[in-house]
């Protein structure tokens, strides 16, 4: 035993401090806040940056949610049972109902955001090395949970030319093998606002019946789909029950990212038992949020009606003013309140990146104190694990108000125009 | 391909749906709630159950952190930065000046509780198959997100006899392998309110110095220290400050278990800068909750006196009271709320349920309106890794008042009066 030592001591005396894990090597930066530095450089400067790159809703939560927060009277803000309330777990079910969702409270796991809901399902469903499908582009973080898991992303490939739809039963064929235990969607979709048919969703199910497979199917943009098609929930498909796993969260139904409320919800009742104990192992979801979430499901139908109509503006804003930019295109997103545009130059990330450093508009336009004005974008290569995709798209999201989405589309001609000139020069 | 993938669904038709993964089924179920239904039960045929099991303080939180969350005028209830407010860590920074440790506010990372500080120390710094070493007993959710980042826990015994105090430098040594990267200790220790001396932290910061480990410090019960004797954070040790992470939350020393904020504490900056990949994963910690732990910095001296005041108390009646007990022992525990008790049963898990299942003790003194009262215990042996160890033992939390805990100590002799009875008549 000792010698053994002597001769790893001996190694170590190369290393000055313990090494970090491999996984920690492995994390992606997340593709949105890694220009943050830059940005936050652009605004100390005095530039007044139109932020088109997060998901952070500028419209108000409910009267319901926020009166609840001022009506807290306790004297001592204890832990809520690992699981979350039952009284707000209850009223989710008469939420879902209306979804056509048929659950009860004991189905529901509260848990810190959806980003948990992610993190303990795939660590109760799958082992280090088991596979996920997800399609790509796909929400950035799913990478980073399945690396915290151990588990393997193998994307399938959406384009923006067939407007992201899902890739034909054969696609995913070619990539399931034993280590394939689960397929992800996100519905409707981060960053492609794509909302899966009926026709897929039963697609979906059948591959997920055939090689019983699980089905994570994160749904928190169900408030945001535009077009009147129908929301297609993984919680309706017949015959896969056991299967489903859905992925919910209020952040962005009643702009209350900063609450970290989430639920995991599965009919299956091993996983349950099995999320809950990694529930217990954090103890409790947070007090203050739950009560929040609670009381904003009271929230008036007037509420949901004004953000709904603000979106449909906003997208329409968007989406005809990107398309109307030479160069630019982007499909009609249906749901969600992002979309992958596809830009005129070879590199989003270079041109996002000097978007903050080097360009700084200024007209007339521009507010009094600021020394002009940028826009913030999220290169979309950071949604893609395909090394090489989506080099020349960017993913915009439409949660400014109107004008300064006119604003922000005036201001990304405006910069495509110059930097087109500068790569011409060079 | 095909044939390949044949051969795999012929053996899949043997399973009804998919599994769960390996570490779902070792993770363990907490000590601490796995009696939880059976409290529930008890309590809803009538009876009181004084809780000597949980962690969870009965005083109030500061008042102003109450009078912060009154405060909350806010429209949106958004993001915060995944590392935390700057606000909050700067005032960070001048609270831990207080106990001598120097850091800055870069230093510090925000974490949701201090559950989730532990679990990204863990999958930052160790890869699957590494070792930790910890002293046992120990809180039993280390276990927990040990399994989540595929790392093992290396127990090393500590005894009721010795009051709990660190083994000798050998008997680490003799643990200590090429895959050993990291000690994790609890100071003031949970569960058995044992103080480290400046001796024993020398012992640490000299293993860790030798084998270049990680030393993983949690020391969110630094406020509730009662013998006078100093508290040595890992913070203060010399020659190690890269190898240091510490664990912290505000659940305990301000009663605000809920709120779920913790904090991360680390001069390695690759470490910070790992583990804020998994923030950003996770997005934001809670927002109100920082508001909150914010403003109860500013808490009064008086606040702190007095309930560091009422501890003092609680801890001299319910040890006084324990070692009064025919057959119970447990040593005087220098900090925390917690202490370990050695009760005259063979089984503690066995007698623990009982007392909630079978045990319903009535007299004059017990509330009109319940059948009967009765006690609910943590069985040691959850914290233990070493199987049969701690099956004499319980945790004992004192987070009851006075008379509630001289309540339930009475109800422990008269439980274990015919708990012994019934023993003697099997």
């Amino acid at each position: 035993m000792r010698s053994v030592f002597t001769t790893f001591a001996g190694k170590l005396q190369f290393f000055t401090m313990p090494e970090i894990s491999i996984r920690g090597h492995e994390m992606p930066e997340s593709p949105i806040r890694k220009l943050a530095p830059l940005a936050a450089a652009a605004k100390k400067r005095g530039t007044k940056v139109y932020h088109l790159n997060i998901g952070q809703p500028d419209l108000p939560t409910p009267r319901e949610g926020l009166e609840a927060l001022k009506n807290i009277n306790r004297d001592i803000l204890e832990y809520s049972p690992s699981q979350g309330y039952q009284s707000y777990r209850e009223k989710l079910v008469g939420y879902y109902k209306k979804y056509n969702i048929n659950v009860c409270a004991d189905d529901i796991i509260i848990t810190s955001g959806g980003s948990e809901a992610v993190l303990f399902a795939f660590l109760s469903c799958l082992n280090p090395g088991d596979e996920i499908i997800v399609p790509e582009p796909a929400y950035a973080n799913y990478m980073a949970f399945a690396i915290s898991a151990g588990a393997k992303i193998k994307t399938i490939a959406t384009t923006i030319d067939e407007g992201f739809s899902l890739p034909k039963v054969e696609k995913f064929e070619e990539l399931i093998n034993e280590r394939t235990k689960a397929i992800l969607i996100c519905n409707p979709n981060n960053p492609t606002g794509y909302l899966y048919t009926q026709k897929e969703m039963n697609q979906i199910r059948d591959l997920v019946k055939k090689y019983n497979l699980y089905l994570f199917s994160d749904e928190v943009y169900r408030e945001f789909i535009y077009t009147g098609s129908p929301y297609i929930s993984a919680m309706h498909l017949e015959g896969i029950e056991q299967n489903v796993v859905l992925i919910d969260s209020v952040s962005k139904r009643y702009s209350e990212c900063g609450i970290r409320i989430g639920a995991l919800i599965t009919k299956n009742e091993e996983v349950r038992k099995t999320v809950m104990k990694f529930c217990q192992a954090r103890l409790s979801p947070p007090l203050i949020g739950q009560l929040i979430a609670e009381a904003s499901i009271e929230g008036t139908e007037q509420y949901s009606r004004e953000v709904y109509d603000e979106y449909v503006e906003r997208r329409k804003c968007l989406i005809d003013g990107v398309n109307r930019i030479d160069g630019c295109y982007t499909p009609v997103p249906m749901g969600a309140f992002y979309t992958v545009a596809q830009l005129p130059v070879d590199d989003t990330e270079k041109f996002c990146a000097w978007c903050l450093k080097d360009f700084c508009w200024k007209d007339e336009k521009t507010p009094a104190d600021k020394i002009g004005e940028t826009i913030m974008m999220a290169p979309a290569s950071g949604f893609y694990s395909t090394p090489g995709m989506g080099h020349n798209q960017v993913r915009l999201a439409y949660v400014l108000n109107k004008k300064d989405i006119q604003r922000a589309l005036f201001l990304l001609d405006k910069a495509l125009e110059t930097y087109k000139g500068l790569e011409n020069n060079d």
